[in-house]
Parts: C-alpha cells; structure tokens; sequence
C-alpha cells in the first residue's frame, strides 16, 4: 500500500490530540496542541500543521497518508463543517474538513466526537463484527454513535444520534445544555451524577463520605470513589443513573434493534457499581422480544488513543 | 420485462387482501379471503393459492409474477417466519415465507405491516425520492417503519422498528397489549384514543356529545365526529393524543434525523384536529438544531390499495 497511514485528530474544547495510525490500527505516534490557545481558527490550524507535519518527519510518513479523520463537537459529516462548537474558542460554523484538506494537500472526513467514537469501535475495538450496534459515550455529556447494518446513521442532515438528548423525566426535568429540560444528558452524564450527588446530598440525611467535602465540588469521581469504599449514598447515586440509563437503553432497542450497546468514556469504567444497575433495569424495562437478546459491552479501546483511534478510522473513507 | 408483475398479501387477524401490481405501482386486480375462516396454516394458504391462481389467470398473469410480498403482524424479514402472531388464528411461529413460496412457486419476502406501509410510502407515496424517513401507523396499535439512507432498518434479529412501544409515561402509565405499562400505543392508537375518552369522561363533569353514548363503546371515530363539531372535551382528547405524539416524535427525531415523519391508519386522516397540536408540539419539543427542518405527511397511498401496495413492493426484492 503506498499510503499505509491515516491521520487521526480529536479536537477537544480544551486540547487537540492527533496521531499517524497504520492500517492495523496501531498508533505509530501521537502528540498535542492546545485548542484553546488559538482564539482564530487559521492560526490554529498553522500550529496544528505545523506538529502534524514534525510528526510525520519523524516517522517518515510523509506522503504516505491516505487521509485524515477529525472528531470535533457538531461536525456535519455532510458538510464538513463545524456548525455549532459552543465549547470552542472561535467563532462558528467553521468549513473544517476545506481549511484542513487545503492546508495540508490530504483528504479530510470530519464527524463529531461520538461518531468517531463509534467507528473507532466497530473498526479497532469491543464492535469488531457488529453490524448493528449503539456506541453511548459517558464523559462531560452523553452522546451517541449508531451503527446499523454495517453504516453510521449520519441522518437526512448530518446530525443523526444525538441520544443524550432524549427526554427521561417529562415533568419537573433538570435543565440540559441543549436548553430543554429533562434529558438524559442532564441526569446520565458525569455533571449529571454530580448533580444527583448534590439533590441526594440535600434531600437525604444520612452520613456520607461525600458530605466531607464541599457539595459544589464534588464530581462523578469523588461519587465513584466513595461507591467503590462502600458508601451508601455513593452507591444509591449510582443505581439511580444506572437504572435510568436501562430505561434509556431498552427504548432505544425498539429503534434500530441493536446487539449491543458499546459504553465509552469516564464513567463507562465505573465497574458493576454502574453495570450491574444497568443491566438489571434494561431487562427489566426491555419489550419481551428483545428481552436477553442484547449486550452491554465496555469499550475496549486504550483509553489514551481512543478519540485519536476513531478520528483516524475515518481517514480511510476521506476522499 | 418477462415478469413485469409483484402480488401483495396483506395478512391481517381479520381479513387478507391481496392484489396484482406492475412496477408502476398500479393495482391490476384485488380480492380478499377470511383469515379467520382457517384455524390452520395449510387450509389457509390452500385458498389462498385457490384465489390468487384465479386472480393471475383472469389477468393474463400466470407466469408473469417476479415475486410475492406479504405484511403480516410480527414478520420477521431475515427469517421468513411469523415469530408471536397473536391476532392469528393458528399457532405460531409460522415459516410463511417457505410455505407460500413451495406452494406458489415464486420467491417470497415478508415483513411486518409498518415496514410493508413504508416501503410502500418509499416506492410509490409521501416519501418518494426521501431517503430519511418515519413511517408511523396510527391503527388499532402504533406501529413503524424508520427508512435510513434509502433503506428499512430490520436491526439485528429482523425486529427493529417498535417504535410504538417507547415509554411516554414512567409512572403510573397504562397497561400496554405488550405487557409493559406507560407505551405510546397505549395512548397514541386508535384503541388509545378512546380509552382517554374514558379517562377524560370520568375525570371531568363538563357537558359532551360522548356522553350520549355508552361509555364502553365509544370509538376513536366517535370522539372524532364529536370533535369536528365542535365538542370541546373531544377536541381536548385528540389535543393530548397529538401532544403526545409530537413529544414521540421529537424524540424520534434525534436518534436518526429523519426529513419527515409519514403518518399512516385510521387516526392520520383526523386532519388539524390531530396535526395541528401534533405539529406545535414536535416544534415545541425539538431539539434547536432539529427545529424547522422536519416535516410531517400523510399517507399518500390510496387507502383500500395501500397495505397491498406496500407488501407487493417488497416482492420486487424477494428471491
């Protein structure tokens, strides 16, 4: 092959991370910038061609790249276009994939972080096989990649998969990013379980590791670590997110029927103090004809050179 | 075109109606047997047989039929076979595809009757030329068919596509046909319909042209006629069942982007007495980057042809 490598970017609201990766799914080298120092998306893209191309030099894959694949909050995969970045220090919609592809002479497919997550996967990782999977990702939000006989659903748009933002809790919701209310984004992320920490926290009474310290600080870590210590009211947080989620996943089954779902992200690797809660609602609240039927898997991509790993797959495809 | 005909099989627990179709999508010749006269697989498909040969004969259509499709409740498209047909009057799993197919002769696809509808919609209604869409039907239960990229999502078992069975209401909801509580069939239906009636006449005192009627037998045609004259509870009722909807829908919406929402059954042609709260509240509960973009159609398909339609589009692919 005389262009054995791809490229792999993830960029970040605070850092841009970015790899040369071969066909095998091997990270050849990686390195980063930071996003945030650059408030002009031209200059961001000089810096990012400028460590992109030493790092090419330095393992001798110029000319050897098929293409590159960015992850970035709200690209259109259609449009290669960043339309909405709310978490980026310039002005948007930004014609990503036309600056990068014109800056550096290589094809560019961009999509967002989620989806990249979910090709990354099916092409590296726990959905090696799947042709019809969901890829969940747990971080800051909660989003989503769904794959269905083999293809992501970029939708009519663009914009397909935007599964954190199904509604959980009609009346009363906690308000979301999105600027509705009840989401589960609001309830299911790591900001979500550091919110239910401070409603238990206020509306309960018992001891808790988590009352030694100040309620406004506390994260998902901290709930994570007081669960795994045995704490109660950690524990109840917990079971409370990962019953939530269950409904969440047995009402996306009756969607697109998936055999798995793939869970990625900080709190993807709570353990069974979040997995077991999970599992047991999702079959509890699952249609009786999908009922033991689908998986609940962990995403099995190192957790460093994930987001690089799923940008770079798309790479291959950039044309 | 040496076989320039299909046959559609609409298998219901009531009746099967079957019709002759060229590649236009114009219905040669229909008829229709009793479902329920057989309490027999093979007595069933013996008439069947009878009746179509008779049909294909009086329209010069014997050995001019590339393929048969049928739509029958819980088809599976993969296996060929009717899995859980409660509302049939034989026992089931039933393998129709292979029986029909060794009976006639010719290749045999099935599925279930939303996916027949949409593929239908698909190939000759409301949804040409869209490759991102929703079928929804609004009959006895609520079904769906969800095209994505031009084509049906059958989701890794065959099974994909209940849409009708998300949760709209965790707490308190009403029992569903599939043994779950708080579905949107149990609401949004035909049957749904009129059991709000009886929820809204038992809740409230005000005066309606349902009270006339006894409360057991009022049908979602009769708080329809109520509506259309101007009953205010009647008009309430269909205003819940469409703000109902319109939250279904938005949370369709961002799991695969569709361009349009098609409705479909008995409910759908209630016109703005339904669409008109179902439309305000897709918008009111979308997503901000999904606003605007998505619209909401009515079948097209004529309705005495349409389910035979839709099931003799899937014959072009049997084989």
């Amino acid at each position: 092959m005389s262009k054995p490598y791809v490229i792999g970017i993830d960029m970040g609201g605070t850092n841009t991370v970015f790899g040369i990766v071969d066909a095998r799914g091997v990270v050849i080298a990686s390195s980063s910038i930071k996003t945030q120092k650059h408030n002009n998306i031209d200059d961001y893209i000089d810096e990012l061609y400028v460590e992109i191309t030493r790092l090419m030099e330095a393992n001798d894959a110029v000319g050897k790249v098929h293409g590159i694949g960015i992850g970035a909050p709200n690209a259109n995969y259609y449009t290669g276009i960043i339309e909405d970045g709310v978490n980026l220090p310039w002005p948007t919609p930004v014609p990503l994939a036309k600056l990068v592809s014109e800056k550096f002479g290589i094809p560019v497919a961009i999509t967002n972080d989620a989806n990249a997550a979910a090709i990354g996967e099916m092409t590296y990782g726990a959905a090696r096989g799947l042709k019809d999977f969901i890829m969940i990702t747990l971080g800051t939000g909660v989003g989503s990649g769904i794959v269905i006989n083999g293809q992501l659903v970029y939708g009519h748009d663009g914009f397909a998969g935007e599964l954190g933002h199904v509604i959980m809790k009609r009346n009363n919701g906690r308000l979301c990013g999105c600027g509705r209310t009840g989401c589960l984004e609001a309830y299911c992320s790591a900001t979500g379980v550091a919110r239910t920490a401070r409603e238990f926290l206020e509306a309960r009474t018992d001891e808790s590791l988590l009352r030694n310290m100040p309620i406004e600080d506390i994260t998902s870590k901290d709930v994570y670590d007081a669960a795994i210590q045995g704490d109660k009211l950690a524990k109840d947080i917990f079971e409370f997110t990962g019953n939530m989620l269950g409904e969440a996943l047995a009402d996306f089954t009756v969607f697109s029927s998936p055999k798995a779902f793939v869970l990625f992200g900080g709190l993807a690797k709570s353990g069974d103090v979040l997995l077991k809660p999970l599992r047991q609602s999702l079959e509890k609240n699952m249609m009786t004809i999908f009922k033991g039927k689908v998986d609940v898997l962990v995403s099995e991509l190192k957790e460093a050179d994930a987001a690089v790993l799923g940008a770079s797959a798309l790479g291959w495809e950039a044309k």
